[in-house]
């Protein structure tokens, strides 16, 4: 990711990667891209976000960066961000890298994000809570990314007094997080499902087990390039660790109903599968103009043939890195400025052609 | 040419070249693909062909052959092949050369087909009449191609006795011909009068001064990558020199309207008719499968490219050549037997891929 490097954000001079979650390097990443565990939180000294007003969001900001700065992290400690302060180019960024939500970054007043430097760990400040800890991880790995957010979830509340009630459980600003306040999303990549038309049914089957799909950029956003988010709906009246077992059931499932998807499209024609991911490459490879979402669709159509074993030079974080590197943002902070449209699709179009003459 | 060298037929052990109207050498070939010129000829000893029955086929052939073996052509005697003994293959790989029409490959009885070794005059035997003698020339080439043919046919005249009549002209099977037995056919690629959707236009002006609008493969074909066929439709009641005239008078107009169209979709979207032309290049340098009116229509927008400075390593010769190398007659000849449509097809990506990687 040498070259992804040169585009790092930086907080507080401190640059952030691009994400571990792109790497590929995790569980199952043939189909899981990656593993979110997200916990909402708010301090007892303050109302919730939406019902603060005037100076107080200030001191409610200011009461929280000094809590997530003196919080004893066990890994490398988050850098604080000022997103009243941040370039609109920086918060669209940092939403593309799945680093803040799109309200954070569109919202007004005083709030930010603290971000651990490989950006697996990061902490919303006045979003729809007080608190919102991520950890984002490569791969099926609902263990791990357990561990690390309960770990830093602890480290905060050596320094905060989270409003918790005894019956309730964590208290947050909306009632559809209270108890636990986790949300465990697993994004999933499913092109085989998409192509043979079966994954209205994956819907179908999650919603029964109170599971949520959402696309690529969470609620209310499509499924770009076959991806799907799976997520926990319930907070309430469930222990973390049956949030947990249930993604552990569930999600297994549909691993393996893409992975039969797939062996049944090379057993039934190899060929035309073979066929539409060297096309999904010559048209990458040679394009001028390149929409974000049409990338999208080839790059998903790359990233399952390198799986597949159609392809063997094109590294999968190479892949995975230009769904980021090719969104609006991406674009236009490495150009050092805002863009039209017809001029992000030339230089989509130049920069992943560039990437891929890189390794072909 | 000289892969295509090895595909090369062999007529009485004369190897036939893949056409010089493949060369990409004549004047105008940006637009103008080829120029064709047909005299339509009968011996007074015979009925027509088709009024011509049993053993008097054979006599009639070995009279006209006995001719052309006689003649004192000014350049290198064409070979004879018997087309009544030839392989249904190499049969179809003549039709597709435009060396012969289809109705002489499918036909049945005694009849034949005289090749000069590099394929611009070909003689059709007991085709529709008894003699079609054709010149078939690169680029837009009338006046050489006339005085090429015109040198055969007189050469043929000193030993054949044609049937004319003072009044009327030359005697043809068909009325249509009768006169002066010429057609001349000159093979435009109009790539952008098709994209602007002015292609109607021409059809309709041809329409007004006689001339017809045929596809790649002459009557009844479609107009398969954007190359039509404009030919004369009187051949009586005007001169040879007349005819000749006439289309050095049309054909202009045609070419400097496409050259126009162009222009015009350069100066108004460039970048988007690059994007066409560089598209087209790499779904042909990556597809596994690809059908041949696919990779006619890609292969006409990269020949337009290559004309309009788009792409500079790729000879115009090659792209002329893979029009006629991709055909399914040609496709089975170099694999040596019949295949099914879907083989083809993977041939065809794989021949392509193959011949554009010795290029790039």
């Amino acid at each position: 990711m040498s070259e992804s490097e040169a585009l790092a954000l930086e907080v507080c001079g401190q640059p952030i990667g691009l994400g571990e979650w792109l790497s590929g390097a995790g569980p199952e990443s043939d189909i899981v891209m990656s593993t979110r565990v997200r916990l909402a939180r708010n301090v007892v000294e303050f109302p919730f976000p939406n019902r603060i007003e005037g100076d107080r969001q200030g001191d409610l900001e200011q009461f929280l960066r000094d809590g997530i700065a003196a919080a004893p992290f066990p890994d490398q400690a988050p850098s604080y961000l000022d997103l009243d302060q941040a370039p609109s180019l920086d918060r669209q960024c940092l939403v593309e890298r799945h680093l803040i939500s799109k309200d954070h970054a569109s919202a007004r007043g005083r709030r930010g994000v603290a971000i651990e430097p490989a950006a697996t760990l990061s902490i919303m400040v006045n979003e729809e809570d007080h608190l919102r800890l991520q950890v984002l991880r490569s791969g099926f790995l609902l263990d791990e990314a357990w561990a690390q957010i309960e770990a830093a979830d602890r480290a905060l509340e050596e320094k905060l007094n989270y409003a918790f009630s005894p019956e309730l459980g964590y208290l947050t600003s909306c009632p559809t997080n209270v108890g636990t306040g986790l949300r465990i999303s697993v994004m999933l990549h499913l092109p085989a499902l998409v192509m043979t038309k079966r994954i209205e049914k994956v819907f179908h089957a999650g919603t029964n087990v109170n599971l949520a799909v959402r696309g690529f950029y969470g609620e209310g956003t499509e499924a770009l390039g076959d991806f799907y988010q799976i997520s926990n709906q319930v907070t309430l009246g469930q222990s973390e660790l049956g949030i947990l077992q249930s993604m552990a059931e569930q999600v297994p499932l549909i691993i393996r109903y893409e992975r039969n998807m797939r062996e049944k499209l090379i057993t039934e024609n190899r060929l035309g599968l073979e066929d539409r991911v060297w096309r999904a490459l010559g048209l990458l490879e040679r394009a001028r103009l390149t929409t974000s979402q049409e990338a999208m669709g080839y790059l998903s159509v790359i990233r399952m043939g390198i799986h597949l074993g159609f392809l063997d030079s094109i590294p999968i974080s190479l892949v995975n890195e230009l769904f980021i590197q090719t969104q609006p943002g991406h674009l236009q902070k490495r150009a050092g400025e805002a863009l039209e449209t017809s001029v992000r699709d030339e230089l989509r179009a130049a920069y992943i052609r560039e990437r891929l003459a890189g390794v072909l």
